[in-house]
């Protein structure tokens, strides 16, 4: 029973936390309750009350359904659900109009075929990418309709008075989401994208160098800072989803804040990519580093040198990089900077280059063990690569 | 119009492509019309029509919900939105009594601020990692039913018996979505992740053995089907999030097929996760092998044999451990095959140890152009590595 009790603070404590590490998404979930709040008000106060009666639960549950964390996301619910409830009640009811048309017999078939027919093509259509990816919801949406009014109308004749309601009732739904989750410390799907971006880059130039620290120096003292701080490249590898994700959420963003409304999300997904390409370099890095194979120490010191001056340059370009994406700004200094880390590659091509000479003269054998540091070249190369190409990105991003 | 006409022809070939090459998809289809025309056909042949009404709806938009591509799915839905209605309705019932009680003028404040702080907490619950797996959908629909008893009851008077029936249909609905989703053509989550696995480790196989032979060979006919041997490796850097998902539904899956109730499926994510890590490696690989820097052919053939014969054992290890995945039985030869890939792993060291002083022969400078095949090395070891890992993981899960 305390191990139950134990248990249970426990979960409480994290879920506590998680509070406490991201207010916002406190103040979402209250978001939530007051445009709930303000739809039962809503529909309290007003006297049309009982006319419309069960039409009152649309509003609800547009509410429940459409309201987002992201504004992005509000806006992308919002509208597949009123475009698609608007055509399928429209498709439903021509359907509807040609079953009544032709007798009370065929009617229960025509109608039951019609929504075998068309729910079996929306759902195949959600299977197709570009639809997935931008009306996914609103397929749902549209078979649910269809089937709703194809059933219900069957005894209902005011057909069109109901559609009516409906309609405005979802309206109003959609309204109250809207005007909360944009009024109230709205969360941009877009700023969210930008954020994260820029925050992995640098996480990227902080992992980089602190695997090359942890390569070249012995002493493991702050040991557990550093490997946290060498580890940040693994949340770049994981965070394609919840990229590309915002972005699609981003798209459907109006203007706010520095961004416009035909902002280039697009570019972000690419620059996210090299940066994931980065992040597997250096996840093979840091497993050559943590390999049992080792170079020896004084192989290690012939190269240290050239080894922390190139990381430290990449490291540069890379927050040069992250800082000039999170201003918007072309940076002046990044050229310069690209320069001076192309000719510390250089420099570690010439030190690899005399290395030979300078261990033959020292001992045989061991060469072999250069082979973790060695490793680390092309890694860099590949860096060097993908700067080039992040810079190329910004420069249209910032066109 | 020309233009746009041929794009509509290209968007339909591509569909019908999409049928062709997974025709589960369209049975899948198929099988929500079925579905839904089942649930329609249901209420309309029932005489108990007239007196359930409004909540036949309910099954409509059951089936239009819960019917998901994957057994697992369907049963999560299900599971999520059977149990939610049934606690947010008796919640709703008890919070109603209790507003009723305190008379005309606060009822509609008690349950408006009810409404509000349950969905926030509800809300807020949805961002518990735990939580969110296993019941996000679930607290959708707690939220959903809340507001909405909370809304309705306060016109109408038989919240019990509307009650029952509601939970009747939704019942009705699960009912249909299960029996038409195992009985036609299921597809199991856990059968799909434990494919994906496989096939994932054997494009591993391919696509390394490809990298190195296109590394190797200069002629490069058919160049065209060698490089999309060697990408295959990119599809398992993309399959955490479905691997992920996939795991998850598994876990609500009943028995089937070789599949036991309590699979461990959560091995098959370890799995998965060490394939990724080779998957990062053989990246890294590619990037040195299609890199400026190249090594000269002298160089590269003095290792060309043993990166291959190392290549080749890898590979048999990667195929031999999914061909054994997929049969899910101990295979005999493994160990063997571990063995033999160690020993490649340990000539190739062996060769990398002449090395310099075989070059020394030759010619002096072209050492550093040797760093590309070295990089071979580490990957290999690395590999090897997660063979053992591999091994050790597929002891655990067939035991």
């Amino acid at each position: 029973l305390v191990m139950l009790k134990d248990k249970f603070v426990g979960f409480f404590k994290n879920v506590w936390q998680l509070g406490v590490d991201d207010p916002r998404k406190v103040i979402h979930a209250f978001k939530v309750g007051l445009a709930l709040a303000l739809v039962t008000l809503f529909y309290y106060t007003r006297p049309l009350y009982e006319g419309v009666g069960g039409t009152a639960m649309w509003a609800v549950m547009t509410v429940v359904v459409v309201f987002e964390y992201t504004v992005g996301g509000c806006f992308y619910k919002g509208f597949n659900r009123a475009t698609a409830t608007v055509t399928a009640g429209f498709i439903a009811l021509g359907v509807h109009w040609i079953a009544h048309q032709s007798g009370k017999q065929f009617e229960p078939v025509i109608l039951s075929s019609s929504v075998f027919l068309l729910a079996s093509a929306a759902t195949f259509s959600r299977f197709v990418p570009t639809i997935k990816t931008k009306f996914d919801y609103g397929i749902t949406i549209f078979i649910l309709t269809f089937s709703l009014v194809a059933v219900s109308g069957y005894r209902v004749d005011e057909l069109f008075q109901m559609a009516q309601q409906r309609i405005s009732t979802i309206a109003v739904g959609i309204f109250i989401c809207l005007c909360v989750c944009i009024m109230i410390r709205p969360v941009w799907a877009g700023q969210e994208l930008h954020l994260l971006i820029v925050r992995n880059m640098e996480k990227l130039a902080t992992s980089l160098e602190g695997c090359i620290e942890e390569y070249f120096e012995e002493d493991l003292n702050s040991e557990k800072e550093r490997s946290q701080k060498s580890l940040g490249y693994k949340a770049v590898l994981n965070s394609k989803a919840s990229e590309e994700s915002q972005a699609n959420l981003a798209r459907w963003e109006p203007r706010h804040g520095q961004f416009g409304f035909r902002h280039p999300w697009s570019e972000y997904l690419k620059v996210g990519i090299s940066m994931r390409y980065t992040a597997y370099c250096i996840e093979t890095l840091n497993g050559c580093i943590n390999s049992d194979i080792q170079a020896s120490n004084s192989v290690k010191e012939c190269l240290s040198d050239e080894c922390k001056k190139l990381v430290t340059q990449c490291a540069m370009v890379l927050k040069e990089l992250s800082k000039s994406i999170k201003e918007m700004a072309q940076s002046s200094s990044l050229d310069l900077l690209v320069g001076n880390m192309n000719m510390a590659v250089q420099d570690l091509q010439d030190a690899l280059r005399s290395l030979p000479s300078q261990l033959q003269e020292e001992a045989q054998v061991q060469n072999v063990a250069t082979m973790p540091l060695m490793e680390v070249l092309p890694v860099i190369t590949v860096a060097s690569l993908l700067t080039e190409i992040s810079v190329r990105i910004e420069g249209v991003m910032d066109a």
